[in-house]
């Protein structure tokens, strides 16, 4: 009994230990510091003016394309002259892509064209096109079950709305119908693939995107994507139950090998140079908008915010660093380029977070550290609560680029916006820097700054158990 | 003293005569009638069917193309089949003109594709495009003013914002620029003008419309319309201070004579048929859309109303027409041909009125009748005030088509709707079907059928002084 009593006592003091014992760590230097950060950012439009600047000087800029090496060169040249410390490239190989004449139109059993955009990596159809009748599936998922008889010969068309959500949790769903249409309309013997946008406004605007690469045994088949009042189109002309045909003419092609880069910029810090926090978005954009909310946005926020820590008098211990990602667009090559080359020192990323997700204000912040810091992680964060921005868990995905460091025990954040309105705007030429609000574009880089600082500086293992903590 | 007294006398009567003697008249058993048939069509979705099947089964409908014929054809059946008395059509000829390849770049001191549209009636570039310095003014009013040495041999732009407003009235102010913007660039030498979209949206869609004719002693040049987003752009760029170049190919052409149709249907009145309450719209739309808020709504508007009335048990004394002005969006010339075949007849036109600003709701109603009998107008329309319809004055403009029949003496209604963000879609690819709110509809046919009852029941004489009244 008594031995029964001590260890229940034993065990409330550890759980006590482990939620509160963080919490005994005094940051408060450190978080004064980093809200007089906040307010520095808040009176600055750096962020807004480096979004400006790749919006107008260099545009669309689709790995593989002129835009492209312009962007890298532009990225080169601003982190240069922002005075970061050391300004580097780190090539990224990849297979090229590039949209070219893209046509459709309704043909039977009325007469309207249709306002469509090729999906990145899709095949061409025959020169001057190909017309047949349509079949309308709501989603891939229901194509994959139906009667192959019935697909052969015809174009597929998903018609899946996408859900509007704040998390962009409605992406992921609607998604599948553009990554695996093609492959599963092929797989039928379709001739080609429409699918509804992948996006949630209602303009004239078709989304484009990336495929999932076809499968080796099926015949590659073309895909594009109808604008949301095209799909609204074509599902009330097929409602009206008469055999419906389009015809669809895309002529994209493949460049063979070509090479983009990764550009990266280091905050040099102070006492422990070789331990990184790695703040990042990407570089690359689809080519139909200017890539300002994807991701424009990104570049400008963390870079301003890399840019307000290199102005410090007493800079942090550790090196901030500023990861321009290549290639994410068409499938997150850049990425993977980068942990390649940095996998022998992946064990000095102390942290890593991108910006990702739009223009919009953050509206949280979650972790992805060693579910015993997550509190004194929580606790550390409470210097952007005056931003909007509260702690939410420890399942932080990071961002697409940042995400796969997971994998290598990575720490992660995600400094989560509001993405209701991401996906009006998402891989469609609508993507332009009026949409950039630079009230939104202060707040998310007083957030990076101060989360960025306080990574640098503060003194904690977020990858190890509490011990550390428990002991002080 | 006596006489002068009995002269106030008099003269006061005659005033509460004039202001009141005309609600002495009692119109409630029509005003009861005209509620049961807002009633009836507050419960129905005619108007919006009407709307889906002209942008479903027609689209778009520019004058001169097949889309107008077929448009034509669907207006004659679908009022047969709705049951009109009389249905016919009258030639109205014209100039044709099509839409070609429009691209459009900055091509210096940076390289951006830019979307753009080719304004109506526009020369074609030389084959191929052209290249040239940018010289941008606010309007064409400073244009005007500009020495001609240097604007000689550039591509002018012309950068004014069109100003939102509820009644439409920003658009007769930027407007000037897509009317007279190449007559005055071309009278100083400039190779092309670029306008900024007479619209209120922020995307990538450019609005097109109708410039003035050409004047003869001017060399013709091509000018074309840029996105609202691209010309922020452009400015951005031009804000730079650098020499900045574009490169515009524009190849549209004039198809020669070509015929429309205005399309008429008739209500037949039991009393006096031969006098018409006249409610139009327009029929044929510019090519970039499917027509839907302009002007499929009004087609969808005015033919649900007439037909409700053509439902009614006991229908109304005087005839109710519809008529579907063709060639209204390239200068009001099926409205120019209404009124000269009818020339002989517009004494019997009762009044007229035309839906052609949009698909939201009417918030007011205005008369153009003789001043003495405003307040009978004004007392009778009372009954669409549970809809939120007051009445708004004696300055009617009745719309674009039916306007000009105030020159001829006929009265005229305008049913006011809320054109706040009408320009955010005119004359663009988004004017689509699914920007078309139902219940929106339903309060504007239940409008037009209540006003259009009242006017063909009710005897009062729209056009001379309140004498009748004040001897009832």
């Amino acid at each position: 009994m008594r031995n029964t009593l001590r260890l229940i006592a034993l065990s409330l003091l550890a759980t006590w230990a482990a939620l509160h014992g963080a919490a005994a760590q005094d940051f408060s230097a450190e978080q004064a510091t980093a809200k007089a950060l906040i307010e520095t950012a808040m009176s600055t439009d750096l962020g807004y003016e480096i979004i400006e600047s790749l919006t107008t000087e260099v545009g669309p800029r689709l790995v593989g394309t002129l835009g492209d090496r312009r962007a890298v060169s532009w990225a080169e040249a601003k982190l240069k002259a922002l005075g970061f410390d050391k300004v580097w490239t780190e090539p990224v190989a990849l297979q090229g892509w590039v949209r070219g004449a893209e046509q459709a139109r309704i043909v039977a059993p009325y007469d309207q064209p249709l306002q469509i955009t090729t999906l990145g990596g899709s095949v061409a159809t025959k020169a001057g096109g190909i017309a047949a009748e349509v079949i309308q599936f709501e989603s891939v998922d229901d194509l994959m079950v139906a009667d192959a008889k019935d697909v052969a010969w015809k174009i597929v068309f998903l018609s899946q709305r996408m859900t509007r959500t704040q998390d962009g949790s409605g992406y992921g769903v609607a998604n599948r119908n553009r990554r695996l249409g093609a492959i599963e309309a092929g797989r039928k013997g379709a001739l080609a693939v429409l699918i509804r946008s992948i996006g949630t406004d209602s303009h004239r605007l078709p989304h484009t995107g990336q495929m999932a690469a076809y499968e080796p045994t099926i015949p590659p088949i073309p895909a594009a994507a109808l604008s949301n009042p095209d799909a609204d189109l074509l599902e009330r002309v097929l409602s009206r139950g008469m055999p419906t045909a389009v015809s669809l003419n895309l002529q994209p092609r493949n460049l063979g090998g070509v090479t983009t880069y990764n550009v990266i910029g280091d905050m040099t810090g102070t006492q422990n140079p070789e331990q990184i926090v790695l703040i990042g978005a990407h570089l690359d954009s689809w080519d139909l908008g200017t890539g300002a909310v994807d991701d424009g946005a990104g570049i400008g926020i963390v870079t301003a915010a890399a840019k307000l820590i290199g102005n410090m008098k007493e800079r942090p211990k550790r090196t901030v660093r500023v990861v321009m990602f290549g290639a994410e667009e068409v499938g997150l090559i850049g990425a993977r380029a980068y942990m390649k080359a940095h996998e022998d020192t992946l064990d000095n990323h102390i942290v890593a977070a991108e910006s990702d997700f739009g223009a919009r204000k953050i509206w949280a912040i979650a972790s992805r550290v060693h579910d015993d810091k997550a509190p004194v992680f929580a606790d550390l964060m409470r210097v952007l609560r005056p931003l909007g921005v509260n702690y939410r868990g420890n399942a932080a995905y990071g961002g697409p680029d940042v995400g796969m460091l997971a994998k290598k025990n990575v720490p992660l954040a995600s400094l989560m916006q509001d993405g209701s309105d991401y996906f009006d705007l998402h891989h469609t030429a609508d993507d332009t820097f009026d949409k950039i609000d630079p009230a939104d574009i202060r707040q998310n880089v007083a957030a990076y700054a101060a989360f960025a600082y306080l990574m640098a500086d503060v003194d904690v293992n977020w990858r190890a158990a509490n011990t550390a903590a428990l002991n002080n």
